[in-house]
């Protein structure tokens, strides 16, 4: 599943294979003065490519706008206030007016630079122009290089609803650069870890064992820990995607272990009074909880996630958790069937499975054990 | 192809093959008791259905939505206003809105009742909320019965740029009761009929030669002509819709015959001055002359083409035509790669073909042989 994408030695590139098409995930170092060559060397037809990127990495976009000039006829680029009010559809429909004049059809690229909310955003503003045009996300947060940039789910929120309209839209390339990395602030760089631990839960434990001997170094954000690290996660999630690309079998569910606490948290608290990997970090703790309670995994697994969580400097409890205020927002996820709560939980590290069904009071205590 | 759905003698089935799955269009008479076993058998778990409804039809939907309270646990209604200023993105994040409200979640199904202007809204509401929901299509004008509820095209307007944000999002069943054109005024029912003689021109010559031998019992809606001729629309779009769904090989550009000069016309004479399908009719005469220009066929195919048009009762020229405002327009239309014009051009009756990079000054000649 690794080969080399186009040159170097600290790059190597994951598939997402879709059944009908597949797409490259590149991981590099200092890998940004050869993106134009891989965008055209992957996508090819370049008349035309649309740059959305984050006002937080107004330099970063702006080189990389110079870098594909030397690939297309015409490059647009426009900025977007960093934050989670962006996905709104106000802003989906001023990028939809600012494409149209920028003379945008069917064969233009959009290329979305940031982390998850530009990701988002720019993903469903691409699923929708002209029913759709390709799509390259470039993250540079390691939330989004891990997680929300693979797989193809793009949204924006209603009012109290997050990511409740969107599209499953896949790029035809993803772009990590882990030099990204070294401007990222401290919170949000380790809120990112949270994410990488849940593939080592979900899926690996011979990777969870590695983040446990490299935690140090991960915080550290020692470069080939860290490149190991985004590679690993990657390779899970693209495994998962291309088993379930819309989430009809249930397996893509497996990704949102810790999740549906998560948003519970997230909504609760007020958005942004949390980062969303310090939620997940949380979120995860209470599925292992409710897991230990039912009897599907042994308290062990709830120790190694919590010294994990906790060398990474990830949030283990959440004292201010309104536990009445989170259970009627989990009943109404996307991810609820008829009502009925569902989460995906441990049974041993590296494996998850759904449980559906699961008693209100069991859920309470899970929440309560982590305040 | 045909096969009986449910009962009746007066009711066929289409079949549209997409490969990973097909949906039925069922084309009846008098058919509306019978459409919520038809959802019931289609779809199954109905837990929850959205009706979204052309404020011309409330009576219509207010039937169906009774019905269907027999088959689904729970069942919202909503009207929206007639006419193309409803495909608005205010209009779009109004019934998103609604939705939440109501408690959708992803096992919802959205079912549209009106026109195309419903269908394309409804339908992009419904590839949007939770990132798709299902989505069932009761078309209650003619040209929605043969054209836009089939093929899973959705979209609304940017303005001056119609249908310029969308999906592709195909429904799970298209209900056709051709006892809704009783009440359809006869301009709109009579340019739903340009559609109808397109799919003659295109893809069917038998069909062509038909409609022909019949054009006075088609205006005078003769029930069993009229269903003839829809089915034999239906079946035409669901062979080319199951060979292309997404406009990729090229191959559902055929359905376009007409239409580049149709949509200059509408936008450059102010939408609404001409109904869709009298600005088709008129396109497809432009179309016509066109191909003969360039030796593609004979001059007989206008005159026949003509004259079914004319015993219909459609327009066949557009005194009031501006070439010069509509040339920028075809420019810009979706259709057009990097800024070169393409025409569905006839060969014979029954035949089209693509041709591209067409000489902007055999447009201006064909434009004004219809002025």
């Amino acid at each position: 599943m690794n080969s080399n994408l186009i040159t170097g030695q600290d790059e190597s590139t994951v598939t997402v294979d879709l059944g009908d098409r597949s797409y490259p995930i590149h991981v590099g170092t200092e890998a940004t003065g050869r993106f134009a060559a891989a965008l055209d060397h992957t996508l090819g037809d370049l008349t035309h490519a649309l740059v959305i990127h984050d006002a937080a990495v107004d330099n970063w976009a702006g080189d990389l706008a110079r870098e594909i000039r030397n690939v297309a006829n015409r490059v647009d680029i426009v900025s977007v206030a960093s934050g989670e009010p962006s996905k709104s559809i106000k802003q989906f429909e001023s990028l939809l007016d600012w494409m149209l004049q920028c003379g945008a059809d069917r064969r233009s690229v959009v290329i979305a630079v940031g982390g998850g909310v530009i990701g988002d955003l720019a993903g469903f503003v691409a699923a929708s122009f002209a029913r759709g045009v390709r799509f390259v996300q470039v993250p540079t947060t390691l939330l989004a290089m891990v997680d929300s940039s693979v797989g193809g789910k793009t949204g924006i929120n209603l009012t109290g609803a997050k990511n409740m309209v969107g599209a499953f839209w896949q790029p035809h390339l993803v772009w990590v650069d882990t030099s990204a990395m070294k401007t990222l602030p401290h919170r949000s760089y380790i809120s990112g870890l949270a994410e990488v631990i849940k593939y080592g839960v979900i899926d690996d434990a011979s990777f969870f064992a590695d983040l446990e001997s490299n935690a140090q170094a991960l915080v550290d954000r020692e470069p080939n820990v860290l490149r190991h690290a985004i590679e690993q996660s990657c390779l899970s999630k693209a495994r998962v995607v291309g088993e379930d690309e819309r989430e009809t079998s249930g397996r893509r569910a497996i990704l949102n272990y810790g999740h549906t606490f998560a948003h519970a948290i997230e909504a609760t608290a007020g958005y942004g009074a949390l980062l969303h990997g310090e939620a997940v970090a949380i979120g995860m703790q209470m599925a292992a909880s409710l897991a230990i309670q039912l009897g599907l995994c042994e308290p062990s697994l709830l120790e190694r996630q919590t010294k994990l969580l906790s060398q990474c400097q990830l949030p283990i409890t959440f004292p201010d958790a309104d536990v009445e205020a989170m259970l009627p927002v989990m009943m109404r996820d996307k991810k609820v069937a008829h009502g009925k709560l569902r989460f995906i939980l441990p049974t041993k590290i590296g494996s998850v499975e759904l449980v559906g069904d699961v008693d209100p009071a069991h859920v309470r205590t899970a929440i309560k054990a982590h305040v």
